[in-house]
Parts: C-alpha cells; structure tokens; sequence
C-alpha cells in the first residue's frame, strides 16, 4: 500500500531506481490468451527512450526489456508478467554534488525528512526513469483494448499553444517531428524555442491532450473510482504533472447549463461533447479527451543557491544530462497510463451485469 | 472494487441513493480514543444542506446523520463507525416525466446502459447527495487531522473570478456570505449573478480553491498514490468536477525552470511555493492549495429536446428543485476529501519508518 | 484496512457492536439485474437467531434486517446494497459485571491492550452477533450462484462424531432437527448431549462440514488467492473457529501418493476426490468439502476466577444467555461465509480470459 | 487482483514459472532505514533449496537471489525492493510427455480449462518453485520483526508423529538433522522412513508444526482480518497443504468451556494457552502455535493411468525429480509466510491508536 501498485484487476506493481541496478515491474490480473506483439512494446519504450533527439536528453539508455515471465510460446498466460529494464549508463558521479544537498523543487529534501536517508543517485526512485516500466505495462494494456485508440500529442510548450479542437487534427503527424504535435507549423516553431530554452541552460513547461475513440459505453465507477477521476490519478502521477482536465475542463466554468448541456442523437450520442466522453463517471461511447499540464523540469543547468543537510547555504552548479522540456518524451508515458486505465475498467466492466 | 470505497487505511464506504430510504457508510480503520464533537458534524453537513440560502436548491432535507457503531461514550473504539442519513422529503413523482428519457448531460443513460436498467428517482446513486455520507466522514477525519487546517472557499463564478493570493484573503469571512467567497465585495457580486441566473431557469459553473495549512512533511507515497494525484481523483470524484490543478498548475507551463523553481530558506521552507506544497508527491510542510473546476449544473428549469428509451426525440420541461450554482454548497464537500485524504495519508506515514 | 471487508470484487463491508444501535453492512459490487428473494434473506437470518430451539441461547432477538438501498422494484441496481438490523432486546445491564474484569478466553483484555479501552456490553464488536451481517451478504450472494449448491451440517459436537461420508447423507434432514445434522440418529444424541451440558452450565464444541456441489471449472487463483485459501480464511474469520481441512484434509498426511491421487475419468472428472474438488488452487468441477472447527463457547454459567483491569484477582458468576453449543446455530454463516468467496471468485473469474 | 500479491501494508508480489527465465517478487511497504543482513535471506533460501540432503528432490538449482532496487549501501530505502531468481537448471524436456496429458492431482488440467493452455513445463506458476520468492521476502520480514522468534519443524511424517508439546522440544535441533524434526529420534525414524518411500517411488504427507514468541499484544484486526485467519490463509496458500489448525485446535472441539477456558494470571497472561496465543483474532502476548497439514507429493515415479486433452486414457512413468516428502523443505516457507503476516501487522498496528 506504499503506493507502488495501479489498477484493480489489470495490477502494475513497479520497483526500481533511476541508478539500481535495474528498473521493472510485474503485472498481475493480464487475462490469458493474448498473442503479444513484443516489437510493439519496445516500440512504446523507445518513443520514451532518451537521445531520440535533439530536443531531449542526451544521455545513452538503451531502455531494453527484458520479461521473466507470463508469456509463453508468445501469448500470455494469465500468470503475472514479470519484467525488467537493466540499468546499462549510470554515471552516478555526476550526482556527488548533490549528495548532501537538495536540489530545489525536487524530491531530495522531502525524501530524507520521510525515510530518513535517501538513495541520492539521479533522484533514485522519485526520477521520472520509474516511468519506463509503465511504459512497458501500459503496451501490452493498448494490446487488450481492441477498437479503442488512445492518442496523446504535445498542444502546448511554455506560451505556443496548439489553438485547434482535436477534431481538426491529423495524428499522424505526432510521430513525424521530435515534439509530437499533430501540427506541422506549430510543431517548428515549438521546436525553435525547445531549442533556444535549451541554449540558455533553462527548462520549459507544456501541455499534453490526449484523445481516447472507439470506447465502448459503460467503463468506470459511479463514485470514487469515475472513469476521469482514475485517469486523472493516473496523469498526476506523473512525474511533473501539477494538472488535469478533461472535457470542457476549466473553461466549462464560465459556461451556463443551457449552453453546456450535450444533446443527445436519436442513436444515443450527441450531438456536442463538452462531457469529454464521460457522464456521471461513466463512458457514453463519445470520445475521451483530456489536457495534462507539466511543469518545467527542475534540473536547470546553471548555478543556484540552496541549502545542505545542516540547512547551510551552498551554491551549486546543475549538471547532468537532462531534458529542456519533459512533454515529448511524456507523451507515450500520457499513453501508457491512459491504456492501463482503460484496460482495467474493461476488465472490471464484466462483472456490472449479471 | 466497484468504487464505493476510498481510502486505505482510513477508509470511507458509501450507500445510497437520492430517493431511496437512507443514504449512509461505513468509515473503516478511525483509530480508538479520538473524542468526536458530533456538533462539529452535523455542522459540515448544514454547511452542505439544501435550502440554507436564497442561491442554493429550496428542497428541505434536513440532513441528520445517525450513528449506529464505533463510537462509545463519545469516543471511537476503533470499530467501523457506521451512519446513516434517512431520506424525509422525496418528491419522487417530481421525476415521474425522466423515467423514460434521458436528460442531456445526466448519467441516466450511461446508467441504462451500463447496468440494464436504473433507479431513476432524482438521479438515484449519481446524485449529489452521496456526498452528504462523504461529509460526515471528512467531518470526523478532520477531528484526525491536529493542527492541519483545511479551507475551501469559492474563488470563481462564470466569468467573476477572485484574483488574488490566498495569502491576502481573510478565511474568516467565507462563512459570512451564503457564496463561500472570502472576499465580501466578490461574493456580493457573485450572489447576484447567481441570482440573476436562476432568474433565467439556469445554471452556472465555478471553481472553488482549497488550501491546506500546517501540513507535517512527508505525508503522500512517491509514485502512483502521490499526495496530488490522491486529492486529485478525491476532487475529482466529486459531481460535476472538470478539472483539477494545484501549485503553479495549469499557468506553471509557461514558466521556466530557473523561474518556476522554489529556493529553499536555511530551515528548510521555501522562499515561494510554486510546488503548492508537494514535491515528488509528497508533503515538504509549506501549504498545499489547489483548484477544483466544477461544471455548470445540467438540470436548467427550461424546455429541452432529448431522446427517451426508444430513441424517439421527446420535449421536456426541466422540473425539480435545483442549485442554480454548485460550488457554494460543494464547499464543504471538497474540504471533506480533502480531509479523508489527509488522515489517510497520515495514518498511512506511520509505516514509513522503522 | 481494518479487516471489516470480505472480498474483491463482491464485497462486503460490516459494521456494528453487539449491543449498539444497529448491526449491519454495505456490499459493493453485486452486478445488477438479480432479482431478489427477501423472504430467503430474512430465513437465512432465522437459521441463526437466537431462542430458536431449547438448544440455543433464549434471547429474543427478531434480527429483522433493512434494507437502505441498491434495490429497487426487486431488483439490484448495481449500486451498494446498504442494511441494518437494529437491535432491540439489549440488557446492558447483564454485563455491567465484567466491565472491569476479563473473561478468560474472551476478546476483552486484548481489546483494552489494543484500543486502550473497549465497548464491554456483550463483547462489543467481538460478539458472534456482527455474523448476522454476513449471513444477510451470504444470502444475496446465494442468490447470485446458479446451481451451485451449498450445504453445511453438523458432523460432530464433543465427542460424538458423524462417521459417514457426505455422499451417503440426506441433506434433507438437516432442517428437521435443531441440532442441523443430516443423520436423525446422530442428532438426537446431539441434541441429548448439548442438553446435558446446558445443565451443568457448561459449554462443547463441534465440527460443521460443509459441501459445495455444482462447482463451475476454473475458480480460485493459483498462488495466494487459491480457492481453498480464501475458504479457509473466510471460516477462520468466524468467532470460535481453531481449524479447517478441506478434501483429505489432516488424514491425508498418513496417505501415499500413490494412493491419494485422483484417477482422471475420460471427461475429467476423476473417480475419488480427496483433492476436495481443489487442484492447485483451482475448481475442477467435483463437489468441494471441507470441515471447521469450534472450541466450546467461553462463557460458562458457573463460578470463575480472573482478574479485573488492576490485575487483582476476582471471583465472578457467568450471567447473560449463551449458546451451551454454537454449531446449530453456526451452520448458516458457513454457509453464508462460503457463499460470499464463491460469489466473488465468480465474478473474478470473468476476467481470466480474453 | 488475480491473486499473486500477499499483505495489506508489508506487501509481497511474486511473479515466475518454474521453467521460464526467473522467479522474482515485488516487496512494496518494507519500512526504510532496516539494515538488512543479505547472508540470512540467502541462508533461507538454501534451506529450501532442492539437493540439500538424501531425502530431498537432487534437482541442482543455486537459487541465489539478486536484488535490483530498494536496498542502498545495505539498507532498505523504503521503496520497493525487487528481487529475481534466475532459473539456471531447466530440464524441460523432463516434462514433453506431461504436455498433452494431465498429471492426476496436479494443476494441469485446471490451467487448461481456466486459461485456454497452460506452460507445462515443470508445472509453471502452479509449481513449489514459486515459494522461493515467498522465502526471500519473508527472510526479510523476519528482519522487521525485532524479538519475535518464528520456529517451524516438523511434527509429522505419514503415521510417525511426535507427540511432545512443543514446551518441551529443543529447537536447537531442528536444522541439525535433514528432516527438521526437533526430536533427533524421531528424525531419525522419520529420516529412515522418507529413505523407504522413495525407494517405491512413491511419496508421504506430513504435518509442520509453528511457534511463534515473544509476540507483542494487540496484532491482528477483530473480524476477517483476525491474525489466525490471516495465518490460516497463509499457511493454505503453500502448494500442497490440506489443512490449518491452531492453538486447540480440531482437539479442541471434543472439551467443555470449562477445561478450555485459559485462566488469566495477575500479569495478563495466562495459566494455560489453549487459545494458542489469539483471543478474539488478536494476540495477547502468549506463544502463536498452529499445525499445517500437508498432503503426499503427486508426483509418483511409477506408471499410471490418466487422460489426454482429448479425453483419451494414457499410461504415463512418473518422471523427473521430485520430493518423496515435502514437509522438510516446506518449513522455511512456513516460517516466511508467518512472517510476512507478522510483519504486516506489526505495521497495520501502528494505526490502531491515536
């Protein structure tokens, strides 16, 4: 319960960190009988991975998944899925400087105050890293989900702001440039200024929308667990992640009823969708769309002041090989937390009705 | 697991429906010894009570709550304390005209088609009445919660917004106006337009904010149950939420790094608290504040055009007794969440260490 | 997290103290579109009150249970089902003796040492009486089993011990006396037996065994969840309880191999069944047996020597009504016990396979 | 949910095959700070190991365990801690002829039917293979657990049963004979006895007996959750195990209240601990002790008569290497199942009071 598990019947339980010696998980409740596509989840891993571009990260992780279990002679079994990333570029000096002090709007301080000591190489468990293994889960989960798509894209860096409806979109372009935005000219201009962001040792927040279609009627809970309450769980969990919102979100505020309201079609859909494909916490087979909101990744590469542990004021310099802006890598992460959600509410759905 | 429960290991399980005979729960894992001030919790639920103001629904439902265990002598015993709040003022024939149609951005489809069939009653299980049950328990977690003090006031109505820090507004005048705003003038304003909008036979959305101050570090578990993402499905787990942002949220991804980050003062507080008192999910002892975005009420008292069971479109006359706006009364609930949430969390931090 | 709930995915939450207002409970996750037979329900509670026969405690107990919601036009709405039964025949006074001693082999001391004080009247939350609560789940869940067929029974009380195998025993008679064992012989001589021991205001123990016929292929999890394991610890969960066996059970130990093991039948059924209708945690589709055992009521009509909460010795006189034997009256929260793991191994198993 | 986690707050995942890449857990909740001494962990694990004495299995398996994350510079960071054991001997041509044939007694045909197919190959998920990974984590618990003092031997093997109570054995013997019987001998017969069995090829059931001391007051929770049904739940989730019994036990059923009753000395404790150390699901301090039954090994080196997937009868060998008696290898797992529950409620404990 310390917090490490998601999902209720399609379970991801994930350990490991940034600098151990190896980085995995295993999932527990994947029915039996599904031919995996193995070269589909290393896919997912490499679009996660670092150094695919100029605008992330350049540090060397080969991301490599490794399963020990679950799958046999190509299918899974029903048993629990047992796997792991092995740690290959750690370069843990590069984190002696931090040993004893805390990098501001990181989780270096908090971590010593909670378990008295922490493993200091590269943030250890709290680094984004941690997210791979969902990565991983959240592949072989989008393989269960049938006719259901789940597309996420990058609709804002710092001030661009992607100003279409995702109707008017064309997703197959998210893969064609290094931000994965589905817009050609915006995805230039929000490349320019990663790079320019990038150039001044500083870090930029962004904005990632992602749209689930073909999604059957009936997934989520009434209560506690509404299908968006456990996706947004599901997105602020993610490293950096400081919002949600789905549907007409924070501007359905200014809205009245009268113009809010979606009205129905005689075949039950409607004829608008500012519900975001979600009435009472409840799928009604509308599309699902939702906006995550990251903040700009604590690790700048320029010098600060900040505190030691004897709470002395030390000046430091950011080093490290990190990323100027987190949202193009996130976007399969975006995903993979999406396809875990939607995989589990599949799996509970079967026993709503007798 | 069908997400009546929320909770750990200070766990709160709900029943009921609107117009059913009692709505109620189960509060599972409230420590022994704890002297509970009933007054404090029949309270919070007047706080939440239909008809308390001239800008809230007119239905008269006094709302008492019924102990039936785990307190004895006016303490709790560590045994599960069970409640109930009987239903008194059904006007289930207010109802008779959506038996057979759906009202547009109501769960009554989903409902239909997710379990067969519904309770169609006032909504049944996805009225907002549940959360008088989720009251009673924030009511009691929060006579857990020490020196922690919770306070959710309304900070926007449709376009009028209170744009100021928390830290420059008096919480002690929330209470004095029947909007929930700690800002008398803003609330003034904010009461007539609700006013002027029930006028209309509509309905409008909100946002209220919440802060919570002297929070011990280190409550919240580092990866998927981090403090954020666990009052983030709390909130939005709640009728009608859209969105949820805390710290620099959604304007935080437009800042940079070197500008978004929070220095550290030598006793370990920050000098400004863009991490809305959270880092890397868990609690660094400076104060948490977070907003809730709420939708605009569905049910407007005006003719409408919709479908019913058979797909046939149906015109429709909105009936009933209905809060032109929600978040005054949704205050309370969301201070109870954050509550439940809190207590959690602290019951849980106690395993943390050896 | 404090163990009042039973169950994944059909699940039941308890609450109330024996002499409190009201004993009941919520079950979340009872798909919808069962119609229900409340007339069952309420016999099910019959089987286990009080003052049923000469052989049981003569307290006067209606234990007429409510229901609050999750039902509606007979049928369940898939919503929780909360229910109470209130009690009304409370002689608190009977235990003002030992509210400051402890009963040897009773729950108070420990509950003092765990919680620092407790509710004395009747044993508080450790009163057999919170399983009138599971016996209303059980019946629900029975009704949700198809043509699985439960069937406990006394085998043994003292020393008298039913020596036939279930396969040569008449299920019918179980009902036509008050002692619940299907031979009419052996129960006179049971009846006889408690009789005797309800003259010397003593107490005896007894074995209830119970079968399980009809049994779908497939349930039960292999590993921690088998089949037998959530048996077992939902009949353990049951006050007075020392042990279960299922299938060969403590006499299978003497056994060898190739002696024990159960010959396949062409159709896969197999011709012996000391596997209990359990192979490697699993259902195989032949009948499912198993035996509990219960220690003799602790509260004995006779003089005692213990100690008060200062540990000074103190002679006190057993008082109250109690069970002289608490098999009779047992039988039914087996039952109800094994219909709820059956129940939710059930719907668990929906999501085995794709 | 499918079952393959074990613990509320200590938490253990497992996950492997016998015949695929590794076997491995998850343990999430571990408390940080614990220096853990990884000499004990390995010294379990080796005896549990096949091929540690003439009465065992002479399969050759190291089973050395490698640990990737939550333990840094030798202390439990309070993350999760993931663990592997590489499978280094995998004969699985042993196991061609058991691929379409079902092995009585066995998982096989279950697996076939629940899952669609099953990995074969020495059973996969449903062989004793697995407990490896319960050994590691409970060796851990065990590290948690201060004075507590978990001792498990054996007590029976087939008919030769040790009949001294446990007061009056000398646990120091237990490792000092390959049987794990504290009386050397009875080891000895015992020892002479397996010697017999596997020379039919054939196989023997027995029982283990565990003792637990020096345990603090107030562990385990009231109702499903008491400590001897968490236990019992344990102990019958280990393969092969048919029955559960503790403190009086199924001998218990024959006595009067008035024999059973364990009188209170002034101190708390009591006289004699026929409650075996649980009153009312909680410990009071006395010793925990409980029988395990275990049943024959199936596997049987000897021909047989079975069926086919296509229901067609086969004459199969036994074959493969197999225990003649599992009782002696099972004691580490029974320990490491005590302790993994010991260790959770410790931990749960912590959240009893205020």
């Amino acid at each position: 319960m310390a917090g490490n598990s998601f999902g209720q019947l399609f379970k991801l339980t994930t350990f490991g960190e940034s600098h151990g010696k190896a980085l995995g998980g295993v999932i527990d409740g994947c029915p039996a009988g599904v031919t995996l596509d193995l070269d589909k989840i290393q896919n997912e891993l490499n679009r996660r991975k670092p150094g695919q571009s100029a605008i992330v990260t350049q540090r060397k992780e080969p991301d490599t998944v490794e399963f020990f279990s679950g799958i046999f002679e190509g299918m899974t079994t029903g048993t629990p899925i047992g796997f792991a990333i092995f740690n290959t570029n750690q370069k843990s000096k590069d984190y002696a400087h931090i040993k004893d002090s805390y990098r501001p709007s990181h989780a270096d301080y908090v971590y010593d105050q909670k378990y008295g000591f922490r493993d200091y190489r590269g943030g250890g468990r709290s680094s984004a890293r941690e997210t791979a293994s969902r990565v991983v889960a959240g592949a072989i989960a989008k393989q269960l989900l049938g006719e259901m798509k789940i597309n996420a894209y990058v609709s804002q860096v710092g001030e661009l702001q992607l100003d279409k409806a995702y109707q008017e979109l064309d997703f197959s372009v998210i893969e064609k440039n290094p931000v994965r935005c589905p817009d050609q000219d915006m995805a230039e201009k929000m490349e320019d200024y990663i790079k320019s962001i990038k150039k001044q040792g500083d870090t930029i927040g962004g904005v990632i929308s992602c749209v689930i279609q073909n999604v059957p009627i009936g997934l989520g809970e009434p209560v506690f667990d509404k299908l968006h309450a456990v996706l947004g769980s599901a997105m602020l969990s993610i490293n950096a992640v400081k919002g949600f919102e789905y549907g007409s979100g924070f501007a359905g505020v200014q809205m009245k009823g009268s113009a809010h309201n979606d009205a129905y079609n005689p075949d039950g859909t409607t004829k608008t969708n500012r519900s975001g494909g979600i009435q009472g916490g409840i799928s009604n087979g509308m599309d699902i769309y939702f906006n995550v909101a990251f903040k700009p990744v604590a690790t700048v590469l320029q010098a600060y002041d900040t505190i030691n542990k004897e709470g002395e004021k030390v000046t430091t310099q950011g080093k490290g090989r990190h990323d100027p802006c987190v949202v193009p890598r996130a976007v399969p992460i975006v995903e993979a937390m999406a396809a875990l959600v939607m995989a589990d509410f599949t799996l509970l759905a079967r026993s709503n009705k007798i």
